[in-house]
């Protein structure tokens, strides 16, 4: 290889060019497409997720279709296409998604009835249970779908946080009695939570909506909340108990022990490809990417020091070394053996990529029978006795993901301020904190605060401790408090 | 329980009520509906994939994506909306699509152009490799995604077989060179036929299509063509050799070893959820479903024959079988431990939903220490030893495969018949019989066939066996012959 062209091609490499503390929206599409992620679309709000991100999202969808299992939850499909009137059926569900439905068009004149393209499958669904579910032996019902569903919004595409499409999983259960139906919405959010803090190292609050931000036709809305470095809040997955609001409106019932007609009990409950882009802000580095290695497609990249008359050994020792990480742990490795970069290319190439560990392996390492490990989320670089590799490239992953969840724990807590007058709220919000405060629970309150403050929503009322104590009062209305609410601003 | 109940919910068990032979498509409708693989959905044209019917899908993706990973495949997932102007670009490619295409219309009026919801995703995904393809090392590229896709067909839907919304992928790979591009479209082929035959029992023809029914853009496309019990046959899943038709319209190149622009090759390949529809037809009987033992989601279902006095001791007795056929052989079976249904009501379910094998366990055959074994293809019924149970379920259930996948093949080779004149080939196709033939080789003339033999068309011409030897004439216009094709009837 000449080495005019090797610079040529060098020269192409393109980092992160601006810091995450200064432009964090710049930064965060620079990563997101740098680390080839993701792309945008030639088409307007939409996005491309390339393989790289295809890969976290598969390892999402098999982590969490482990747990459905164990739950009894089995996957199917229903349509793209939701006829009009069935949005109608529900009438909070309709207010609420109506605004950003797309509709079909087609030559098919006698078709009639516009269809909508789900923006989710409530109604579709459940007219299906109410033809399916007849006796108590059928329930528990408990169906999940991976699809597709598009809302859609006028804002700017935001990369896997916010597009007309996105990918996610949507469970729709029913059952018997309120307490299975309540029991096993917060074991969802349990298990949402545990997705998040012990896969993605994303710690969350876990709790209800208020009345205002619950979803459309729901009794009770619960959430997990990701907070973010810059002060904002993502909302990462939420679980609604729908009570018997849904089966009313599609007639869904079934015969009981007591071989009288029952209405049963529904949940629905889903994450998306947001998980993904909540993760991406929450981690990485002016460098790029970083990723957490439980879920990184690629745990470690093996990048060799190549001389002309120690090649053949030293890449023979580099694919020994990820074969035995893979027969060992199951970890994927990967050995960069391309030979029109140089190591220092590589370098930065994989810390884009946010890959956890880089090996690097050269003929005096071979020699002094070692090699560097370098950690992608401190830097920390550290020689290895060739006979300790396995052991210590385990115990450096497990740092990495405990050292990530930790540190963004930390940022978490230390972002909660309590505050009990508006002043307070007004000066926490503006220093983007996680404001904890009592609160009346009206709507229209709760409009003013959002209006007033510049964009702090309410997250959640923290669970099982959101009932306000006697005598505090609201700190923005100051009538009577009902709960105890966190504030801040959100993607 | 009392009697009366148990009588009652048995009364409600719906088995098929038409023969396979009388009424294949009423039969088909029951097959699909009351195995519960499949139901119609409330949306014309549309149907619900069932939970049963999900995982074999899944299977079939789990399966198909360990042979991509093998072939460096790289999943993915492009917007499912297409601007018009993209279908445009290539012209065959929009002539041959634009008739069934759904549109979108939203109450965003800035838009502007009309998008397409996909049919297919050439025209998308290209228009992104126009942007990352830059250099022979970007080469080649990989990409696939498992999508739902939609096309606005008037044909009245046939669950699996034929709907306007379906689910299946998408490979699209692009090459330095026109041989690496043949071969690998070839090797996709070889790929889909071993899914076919391996794993789903259902032996195909391999080879090309006729220009008349080549994809919409394609130089080449090959096929696997699996041949049903009524003498149709299904297109069960195509390889196109795209050539550089895609690639001069949306301006794909690269920089070649030789630092000068070249046009890249491109291929494209498919496999939908017909292949289900397929394989039910081909093997399901008057009982309902058959399935083949590698794709069925429960191996096998045990049956225990309970008693008051022993219900215990055989219900354990079931589900250690159970753990240990999963624990040496990975198996997944079922126990069907409800005390509601009679084991004949048992019987009749697990028939209809085609699980390979049933065992029957009860207080005599513990004492004897023996279970009965029951084979859904034949109905064959065997005493086996406890102790000679786990090697006898996997012998059973690898002849059960290896029986279907026989009993198929000789259906299809028995059918095909060689004819010369049309005389010959009208008799033949109203015999329903595979006819193969020689042929011009002229879209007008296979137009002509198939409208004046009710309906059969040109399936493929044999892999590397296409050309008519010389001297041959075309059955139907009796000019000079190019190709010998395979003509039937279809789904």
């Amino acid at each position: 290889m000449a080495p005019l062209k090797k610079e040529a091609k060098e020269e192409k490499v393109m980092g992160i060019t601006v810091k995450k503390d200064e432009d964090p929206s710049e930064w965060y599409s620079q990563v997101v497409l740098r680390s080839e992620l993701a792309d945008y679309a030639p088409v307007k709000g939409c996005m491309i997720i390339r393989p790289y991100g295809y890969a976290i999202w598969q390892n999402i969808m098999d982590y969490f279709n482990g747990v459905m299992k164990k739950l009894g939850v089995q996957n199917a499909y229903f349509p793209l296409f939701i006829p009009e009137s069935f949005f109608g059926k529900e009438a909070e569900h309709a207010k609420g998604f109506t605004p950003e439905v797309a509709w079909v068009s087609t030559s098919d004149e006698e078709d009639g009835e516009r269809l909508a393209i789900r923006p989710t499958s409530e109604t579709i669904m459940y007219d299906s249970y109410a033809k399916w579910i007849r006796s108590h032996r059928d329930l528990p019902l408990r169906i999940n779908q991976w699809c597709n569903v598009v809302r859609w919004e006028t804002h700017a595409v935001k990369m896997f946080l916010r597009s007309r499409e996105f990918l996610w999983q949507e469970g729709h259960c029913v059952y018997e009695t309120e307490e299975q139906c309540e029991l096993e919405t917060r074991l969802i959010l349990k298990e949402y939570r545990r997705l998040a803090e012990d896969i993605l190292a994303m710690p969350v609050l876990t709790g209800r909506k208020t009345e205002k931000e619950k979803f459309a036709g729901a009794k009770r809305t619960y959430t997990i909340e990701a907070f973010m470095p810059d002060g904002k809040a993502v909302q990462s997955g939420t679980s609604h108990n729908l009570g018997q609001g849904f089966a009313k409106a599609f007639g869904i019932s079934y015969l009981g022990r007591d071989e009288k007609k029952h209405t049963p009990w529904q949940n629905s409950w889903g994450i998306s490809t947001r998980l993904i882009g909540a993760m991406v802000l929450l981690h990485s580095d002016d460098k790029g990417l970083v990723l957490p290695p439980t879920i990184a497609p690629i745990k470690a990249v093996i990048v060799p020091i190549l001389f002309d008359d120690t090649k053949d050994a030293v890449l023979n020792k580099c694919n020994e070394i990820k074969t035995q990480l893979f027969r060992e742990f199951n970890f994927d490795v990967k050995v960069d053996d391309r030979d029109e970069y140089s190591p220092g290319w590589k370098f930065n190439e994989w810390e884009l990529k946010g890959v956890p560990l880089r090996i690097e392996i050269g003929p005096k390492d071979m020699e002094k029978k070692q090699v560097v490990i370098v950690r992608r989320d401190t830097g920390d670089k550290e020689f290895v006795p060739e006979s300790k590799l396995l052991d210590k490239t385990k115990e450096l992953l497990e740092l990495v993901q405990e050292n990530l969840f930790k540190k963004a724990k930390k940022h978490m807590e230390n972002s909660i301020v309590e505050v009990k007058t508006w002043d307070e709220f007004m000066e926490a919000a503006e220093q983007r904190k996680l404001i904890k405060t009592t609160f009346c629970g009206e709507i229209g309150c709760e409009e003013k605060i959002k209006a007033e403050s510049g964009g702090a929503s309410s997250r959640c009322m923290p669970l099982d401790a959101e009932k306000a104590i006697d005598g505090s009062i609201c700190v923005k209305c100051g009538k009577p408090a009902e709960y105890v609410v966190y504030f801040s601003k959100s993607y």
